[in-house]
């Protein structure tokens, strides 16, 4: 079994569309997963890319259109016209061709829509662009099996058929009564191991998780999480069904938000891949690079109000980054395990416990470290005034580090701010600051100057 | 619907064990679902958690033990006698059975299997028990629906039926000949719409995705991911079915992943919660920091080593955080970059190449930056020599920053170390010492000291 395409696999390929050998690229590639197609397609450039979209069929290229990188999707799709989109389209499933529309300029969306053939499938697309991309309503699609509770099994079997051809996969079959209304579901094993005769209602099972078209994708994905759940109907706000979540959409969705949120962390504020163009990576680095700059400055600028110290305690400033860097460490620490908190929704009691915690796990920490550098500082430097200044200024930056790590994740999260962005260079930053300000601050009392 | 567990529910259950109310209990608790009784459980103190899981069902206890916060459980187990646990295994499926073995002591794990009651359930566990827990044989599940390619539909209905009672969901029917060699699979789909009396041979699909038991779990992860799928069938290397891996167990190891890339990412090097004791916080969190500590020793001997300049050049010394901090994030930038692409396995290019682009980044962002710190110590501060002197030094440092952290996580992964540990701390503080270095030898040589 291969699970990736190979070099010499992908050199044929592109030496086949030079060529532009129809016949032989069509044999070769027909018992391709799309999945793979996607990541050949993703080594084209654009010219070969779509060559390669416009031979294969649409039933393979569509599922292989929303695997591919992203920026590599919009520009085939810019290099397709209207007609040739709505052919992918009407082999999508509902959700993902909702999405394309989404990333489409109005007007070709429009243009799209008016060229698509099967009307309840555009009246299905149409219906989920409407909602919010992060909802229930924008990660679910329309493609299900459901069956009406005053129907026997045998009755609805050639009913499930049917419905069945036009779904990748049947997880549950959905009990609805005559207004559409939630009412249960059938597992499969239920249909496996049950006789055909049964009535519906005798079997079907009433308790069914379920979420509204308005709950969040974070919501979703914890819930799924939380039960294990391999897909979940979502229901409008008359209960009524409306469409359905498969987890491959929330495998993805987790992933995402794990890759932003880790992105955040380090300093990068756009979904950048290492592959991305040097601009691209540019445009996500550089303004969290003049943040830390500002910030740098913003602690020159203190360190100079105490420049008349410089001569006689040069040790002081020798021992600056020190101070700036565990400023850092610790406020990054505090605000991870925040963060992490929130987003498993594991956090228990009020702000100001957590505050407490963490000034005790501060002071903990801090004292620690101080009687290291204490010891370090006297030994090496000599003098228990300025080893007494150093140490105890890093004692009181730890704790204050700790608790701006810690307040303002949960500050941003109460205020409805993702709290991840307050991770990574924006604490850093703000500790280096406040760190030296303390430091400096500290220092000049115990020696007394 | 209601997805947590309120307060108000919580104290009530509480009320019920310490008046061991049993029989309420029961009521209460017997439509709730496992993930729910977990929930429960891991807000109660050890005595009370005990007094649930002893009163319950196995079948409802044993699912729910699987969810329980790590450390719950584990005191939990611990107050179980061997057979209680064996009682608990046997209702849990092989793969979380054998994870708990797995947790237990050598002598415990072996006086349950001693009560085990099911010889082919403990078989399953026991054969389990011999992978690497990183491993498919480690993930996997003995729970599949398998059939014989020589039998017919209508022959193996009753078959799959009786199989289908120890599965808890059934993604695939898996075919195999006579040798239990994987031949092939047949979807549940293909059994809803084909007819019952063809025979196996000529409906089921002989491309199936597999993995071998010594797959990587991280591999297992991207395949699943990249192909959408919810199941995939383990074969030995005898290409013999053994097990399956299903999504949800997938979803967990992604979730896992991630989570401590993010906290290595952050300087903590456990698996920890924000409601972990404060000593076991300490544990995860202070060596990073004593990392650090050594790191703010190293720059400020480095420093010490260009002392004798401080007198006349004062603000050199006042810009060596600004200069941490700034090799710092680069540094992170860099590195989590490269793991997030090792990660997802799409870094394309020779490290040479990935290096150079590097280089490219950082002397775009570091020119930028070194002209607005140029602009900056050149209004305020006077002095065209030491404006340049700080500068240059920024826009080198900047280049070797990501250097280091492009090339650090790269050569570990080739070493066949997880990346993930370069980043963060790790890199902070060796940039640290490096971007101040370099920062002193080329500002002394600028300014002709």
């Amino acid at each position: 079994m291969q699970f990736a395409i190979s070099e010499d696999f992908l050199d044929k390929i592109i030496g086949l569309i030079e060529r532009e050998d129809r016949a032989e690229l069509t044999i070769i590639l027909q018992d391709l997963h799309f999945a793979d197609i996607a990541e050949i397609i993703d080594e084209l450039n654009l010219e070969q890319a779509v060559f390669l979209v416009k031979l294969l069929d649409s039933e393979k290229t569509s599922e292989a259109l929303m695997e591919l990188d992203e920026d590599q999707r919009d520009r085939v799709l810019n290099a397709l016209s209207p007609k040739e989109i709505a052919g992918e389209l009407g082999e999508m499933d509902t959700d993902d061709a909702a999405d394309i529309l989404n990333d489409l300029p109005d007007d070709v969306a429009q243009e799209v829509i008016n060229q698509m053939e099967d009307e309840q499938h555009i009246e299905d697309i149409v219906d989920l662009l409407r909602y919010d991309e992060n909802s229930a309503g924008g990660l679910m699609a329309k493609e299900l099996v459901k069956v009406n509770e005053n129907w026997t099994v045998t009755g609805c079997v050639s009913e499930m058929r049917a419905q069945a051809e036009n779904v990748t996969r049947v997880h549950s079959i959905y009990v609805v009564d005559n207004g559409n209304k939630l009412k249960g579901r059938l597992s499969l094993k239920d249909l496996l191991t049950s006789s055909e005769s049964t009535p519906i209602k005798e079997v079907y099972i009433p308790k069914v998780d379920k979420v509204n078209v308005n709950t969040t994708g974070e919501e979703v994905a914890r819930i799924m999480r939380k039960y294990d759940l391999e897909a979940i109907p979502v229901v409008d706000e008359l209960d009524r069904l409306v469409g359905r979540i498969t987890i491959d959409d929330i495998v993805d969705f987790i992933t995402e938000e794990a890759e932003k949120d880790y992105q955040l962390a380090s300093g990068i504020s756009q979904d950048v891949e290492a592959n991305d163009s040097i601009w691209d990576l540019t445009k996500a680095r550089l303004p969290w690079l003049v943040l830390g700059l500002v910030g740098g400055i913003g602690a020159a600028a203190i360190m100079g109000r105490f420049e008349h110290m410089i001569a006689e305690h040069a040790i002081l400033f020798l021992f600056t980054p020190l101070i700036a860097a565990m400023a850092g460490n610790v406020g990054v620490q505090s605000s991870a395990i925040i963060v992490q908190g929130i987003a498993n929704d594991d956090l228990k009691g009020s702000i100001g416990n957590r505050l407490l915690k963490e000034v005790l796990l501060a002071m903990l920490n801090g004292f620690i470290l101080a009687i290291l550098l204490f010891a370090y500082t006297f030994i090496t430097e000599g003098g228990i005034l300025t080893a007494s200044a150093i140490s105890v200024s890093l004692f009181a930056v730890i704790i204050v580090a700790g608790l701006i790590g810690t307040f303002v994740p949960l500050f941003l999260h109460k205020r409805g701010i993702d709290p991840a962005l307050a991770t990574g260079p924006f604490i850093t930053t703000s500790n280096d600051i406040f760190g030296i300000l303390i430091y400096f601050m500290i220092a000049k009392t115990i020696i007394g100057i």
